[in-house]
């Protein structure tokens, strides 16, 4: 028999992701100059990454040939929530900390649960570990609770909930989101995936990490790849009961998170000023795309995330129209909205040039 | 039920992976001045990182806020390799592509094959995915192919394979190694972990990697963490047959490597002066640590890496002894050598400080 039918049925059925195009890669496909290309497709911060972020990844430089040391970087991220270092798990970006709650707590038999139009990484960490996907229906293209607690089967091991969720931007109010977890049973985790939250307005921000105390299968994971402008670096971070906490510690690889990404996130979480600003350029740069949309007549999904999910009559058409001038903006058929595009909160320049490179595309 | 107990079995079983002693570690715990420690713990290069590297890192930096495209460096090893693109798998570190092969190959009901005081990632990485470790006994602390071919049961997936291995440095001989792993059935992925492959002496060297085109179930894994002095950027990979590199990508975290360790390895590729100033400085340490062991009555077991692992009457003890001097090297216990000590080549210096502070803690 080949090697490759060796591999479980469900490995073999996963379509793998399909990232935001480089900008590297447009302009090997299309020979536009790098500089003549916007991207507005990977929501990254358009302000770079933190200096004091950088001045720390310059200063680690110096220790690249050793093997990391997570130890300072999970005692400041205890102190910031408040929690004991042994319930803060580091990950490789975020998606390595759902990728370990997927493989502790699902198998073949069991399944997940997630709502349509939720982030993709959720089916494919579901299906690597070979549990069924349950994707219950969304509700004005958001999370749905009553819908997500009506597709918990028996076998439901975790319950994936984004809030803000990308690519929607859909948001759970406090309130609502706790009632939803408070009704799932115990007995399966909750993996809170809270990627953009930095982004809402303050009234909406919630403590959600408080809430583990109350709720031994919570797990709130937060990402520096959104705000703090480190994506490249891959980081991210889970918090959870210790006793969770170890069980995902024991599948993490050892040397996950790289040394210069340790230190970047060290020094990016102080720096407030950094985090401020890309707040209100986010703010700023959100009310001149909706407004630039409304002028063109699209609708558009509010967000309370750095991106906005907007109607066009062909998602396709109207990306190949966008790449064609250098503009990069991400189709979302995958997330089962081909109708619909995803364009990041850039630079005032950069949002200008999209909505002019919209306006000719319509 | 508490939601520890709804993760699996074999992932509650699983013992997470000792690291080597971090320098701060030490400095924390026992007071002693960072620039007071040597450690010669984890197989790190000594002279650091390769400068055309720091040079690329450097500018790099720039990008850092955008998510990584593995493009250029997936397309400089292959053409090293002499391979298609499709065949080049990147990891984050080369923990990660031996991760992947067990999650693609590996579940419960399956069992993997490896040998006695091989690389600790094995068991790891099999426990992780469900499978049961299957233990062939070893040959003067090395791999016998004859005992792990009897080892193969109906339900083996993986034979993993590391040559050299770590933490015995032992080394299959190029026709050794391809009789044995022509012997393992076809329907049985093969990893050949090498790791350490740029310290054999030139002679000893085999292009592994071409013999993919015979053996379909082979996949070979490289790391950038050892001689090119990048273990803190995390970054590996693994070549193999295109359709079980796809496999490998389904599992793949999409952004799983960073894009200073893109950019980094890509420069060390082509810095050969680099690798051939480590390799002549190992050899040159190599000589003095096995001289100096010699002199001191101890037995080592004759090494093919960047570290020698050598006999004591009780490995903690003695550990614990040079910890006290401010020299970290690794206990190997958890390899079944309690006996054993595990020190890397270092700078000339530090082997001297090293076999000093032996010599009193003996």
């Amino acid at each position: 028999m080949s090697i490759v039918l060796q591999a479980p049925a469900y490995i073999r059925a996963i379509s793998p992701y399909i990232p935001g195009k480089p900008i590297t890669e447009l302009a090997r496909q299309m020979g536009i100059p790098v500089e003549k290309i916007v991207k507005l497709a990977s929501n990254e911060n358009p302000l770079g990454m933190s200096p004091k972020a950088r001045k720390a990844v310059e200063a680690a430089l110096a220790g690249v040939e050793r093997y990391p040391d997570q130890f300072d970087l999970i005692a400041a991220l205890a102190e910031r929530h408040g929690v004991a270092t042994g319930q803060v798990v580091l990950g490789n970006g975020s998606n390595d900390v759902l990728d370990l709650a997927a493989r502790v707590f699902l198998a073949p038999g069991r399944s997940a649960v997630f709502s349509r139009h939720a982030f993709a990484v959720y089916p494919l960490a579901s299906m690597a570990a070979g549990a069924e996907c349950i994707v219950a229906p969304a509700k004005h293209y958001g999370h749905d609770p009553a819908a997500m607690l009506a597709a918990i089967r028996p076998d439901t091991r975790i319950v994936w909930i984004a809030n803000p969720n990308n690519p929607t931007g859909n948001f759970l109010p406090q309130a609502e989101l706790r009632a939803f977890i408070d009704k799932i049973p115990a007995d399966i985790a909750v993996v809170l995936d809270e990627a953009y939250t930095e982004y809402l307005a303050p009234a909406d921000r919630a403590d959600t990490v408080a809430w583990i105390k109350d709720l031994p299968n919570l797990i709130v994971t937060r990402t520096f790849s959104k705000i703090y402008g480190l994506a490249g670096l891959r980081i991210g971070y889970a918090v959870a009961r210790a006793d969770v906490a170890d069980l995902l510690n024991r599948v993490r690889q050892p040397f996950n998170v790289n040394n210069l990404a340790l230190a970047g996130a060290l020094a990016a979480l102080d720096d407030h000023g950094f985090v401020a600003e890309s707040f209100e350029l986010n703010r700023r740069g959100m009310e001149q795309i909706v407004a630039g949309l409304k002028r063109l007549g699209l609708e558009h999904i509010p967000s309370h995330g750095n991106f906005v999910t907007f109607e066009v009559k062909d998602g396709a058409a109207v990306n190949g129209k966008l790449l064609q001038q250098g503009v990069i903006v991400r189709p979302i058929g995958g997330y089962g909205l081909p109708n619909h595009l995803r364009v990041t909160i850039g630079l005032e320049t950069e949002n200008a040039r999209f909505l002019e490179a919209l306006e000719k595309s319509l």
